[in-house]
């Protein structure tokens, strides 16, 4: 905690509302600007959507944001139109305590769909949520427990940037845990600056660093009704351009790919980070494609998690991406091993290959195509029997 | 066994090699027509597809089949020029034996990919396994347990058509287990009929009954490099044609659906098969579509395993399937529960939706449009710790 560099102008809070089953167990966080923010947001693309996602997306960018409430526990997704009341309800009551209008407060929920939100906890906690915003640490803290679900921990990442104009901090927290796929995940992520940025700048940036940080992780690929990123500055003086945007957008992106591991390595009973890189495709998407293809097989998954050397797993994987190559095209590593070249499997020592897989937290898989230029960086977690434990009994 | 029904003129053989670690265990399986046979092939889509796809592709379709041999425990797949060679030499072992061409025999294999085939040991197995084929159904039994990896069981299916041409019997098996994905499967098949079909509408009616049936059936959406369906019809006089053709079409379809259905049951430890039924969307492409995703949700899958009726999770997954709708076109049936109908979530008594879901091995979930008139059935099974730790733990 004592490494978290905190943005200016921000406060938080994270309460009990009693949202959840657990006793004590927070799950209510409001963070409030103490000066109108711009504000941008980048929202899940599934077609089915929570009605935090529905109310949140229609006010964004604006330059005025004040404040975000987010709930834990309950998605507020399938819910219909009294879903959607009960999302513009959470904003109205932070508005009310703050005296601005309901359009400047953001909404977030995650957790489990299709339930109505229990609304007199909502109605008392918010109100005592928003009067106990402060800044510090501490409330940062307990502001990033309020918004977990089966999440280990909370995930922080924060930096300073010397810029032309002065001293800025960017501070970001955000869940994750499972439902994890890209284009988001069922994460929620929340990044702060005190710097200066207009809504529209604000909106690329977020959109860039999402598209090579969130957007390249996933658990299982299923995408969430609910993912959401708000990024939010407070600061006021001229808005950043030229070489401080660039470094700004830099820094930002260094933000989401933090917290974008920490999602990938607390992935629900995840014992390995997996990281998947991909080079020499004709484009990134390309690259992006293999990745995300071998991120989400199963088998792939399984076998790290067993450390079973089992690297045809990869190849096939990669075979049915869709993306078009000949196994002559193709050479890959785990670790520093070389497995396969050019089609060709090569001799390799299965004792060390497995003994790699069960001694490293983070394990490595290299793919190297002669197609191109194009690139990605992927990651994912191994698939254990504590994820399907977890999830074989999340409602009941 | 007793109700396997018996395509005229073929002999089987299922002898243990050697290919397999466990002593005793069948792992090479020949399949002889009495009298030349047409012959269709349907076989993986993966861009990594193993030598003896390449073998059989380039020798389908043809009119004058005489053997098709088949190795377990060994996929011959990213095997390089070695791994063609070493096909071509298991067809040329089977042939020499039967006094025909090499490119009247086909190839299949399954197993670990990536690993060098043990040459010794089929050069002395496929002559001895040629030599011992014998019509009749404790033949068809060895060939069967012959062809499988981690299935616990065979899978047959047979039918008896009365055509104008008189009775035809066709008998089909495969096997399954894993790496089941669409587009095929880690799967193979073999429908053999004593009907005469041309070779031409022999590869139609396969093509179509593999679409409805085996891509209509997955465990984890791995597409496997060494999937194969082979149909032969070794029956002489005319062609069946118009209505005799259309009967033969159905009992095709039919054996490949009652084949993929056991391969989904049998699915590396699935407790639950699971049909996916998914109406009213623009074509059956797009409701295919919706159903393979929802299929291969690892969180569909796992609450179908804890009997967690997280009705949110299937909804979810067809909103991220690509199918574009807006959430009142849906709604959402578990079994004959209606759990979410036009957008809006019914209240549902949980503990019989838990109930149904502990107490029935075959449960269903139907998804009703209200886009066109396009549907789809699909099968799954539920993702289970044994799934996990067969898959932990398969090459080493």
């Amino acid at each position: 905690m004592s490494d978290w560099h905190l943005a200016r102008r921000y406060q938080y809070a994270g309460i009990v509302s009693g949202l959840r089953s657990e006793p004590n167990r927070r799950d209510l966080a409001v963070i409030v600007t103490d000066t109108p923010a711009a504000a941008a947001g980048v929202f899940t693309q599934n077609r089915v959507c929570a009605a935090p996602v529905r109310v949140s997306r229609e006010r964004l960018p604006r330059a005025d944001a004040r404040a975000i409430v987010v709930c834990s526990g309950n998605a507020n997704a399938c819910t219909g139109e009294q879903g959607m009341a009960d999302a513009r309800r959470m904003a109205e009551l932070v508005a009310t305590e703050l005296g601005c209008h309901p359009e400047q407060v953001l909404v977030a929920s995650t957790g489990v769909i299709g339930r109505p939100l229990p609304m007199p906890l909502l109605e008392a906690g918010i109100p005592k949520a928003t009067k106990a915003v402060a800044p510090g640490r501490e409330a940062l803290s307990d502001a990033a427990h309020a918004i977990l679900t089966t999440d280990t921990g909370i995930k922080v990442s924060s930096r300073i940037l010397d810029l032309a104009a002065g001293r800025s901090t960017i501070t970001g927290f955000a869940k994750g845990a499972a439902m994890i796929g890209p284009n988001l995940a069922t994460m929620l992520g929340f990044v702060l600056t005190d710097a200066a940025v207009g809504p529209n700048d604000l909106h690329h940036v977020l959109a860039a660093a999402c598209e090579s940080s969130f957007n390249c992780v996933s658990v299982e690929g299923h995408t969430s009704t609910n993912d959401t990123v708000f990024l939010l500055a407070n600061g006021d003086g001229p808005p950043l351009a030229g070489h401080d945007l660039a470094t700004f957008q830099d820094a930002v992106g260094g933000v989401c790919a933090e917290l974008a591991r920490k999602i990938a390595i607390d992935a629900e009973g995840a014992e390995h980070l997996i990281k998947i890189e991909v080079e020499g495709c004709r484009s990134d998407a390309e690259a992006k494609t293999v990745a995300k293809t071998i991120a989400e097989s199963a088998l792939v998954k399984t076998a790290v998690f067993g450390s079973d050397p089992n690297w045809g797993r990869v190849v096939s994987a990669a075979g049915y991406s869709g993306v078009v190559f000949e196994e002559t095209d193709l050479s890959l590593w785990m670790g520093d091993m070389p497995l396969y070249r050019a089609g060709v499997p090569l001799p390799f020592d299965a004792a060390a290959a497995s003994s790699y897989l069960k001694h490293n937290r983070e394990v490595h898989f290299k793919l190297r195509f002669t197609l191109g230029h194009g690139r990605c960086t992927f990651h994912t977690c191994d698939l254990t029997y504590e994820y399907v434990k977890l999830n074989a009994d999340y409602t009941t």
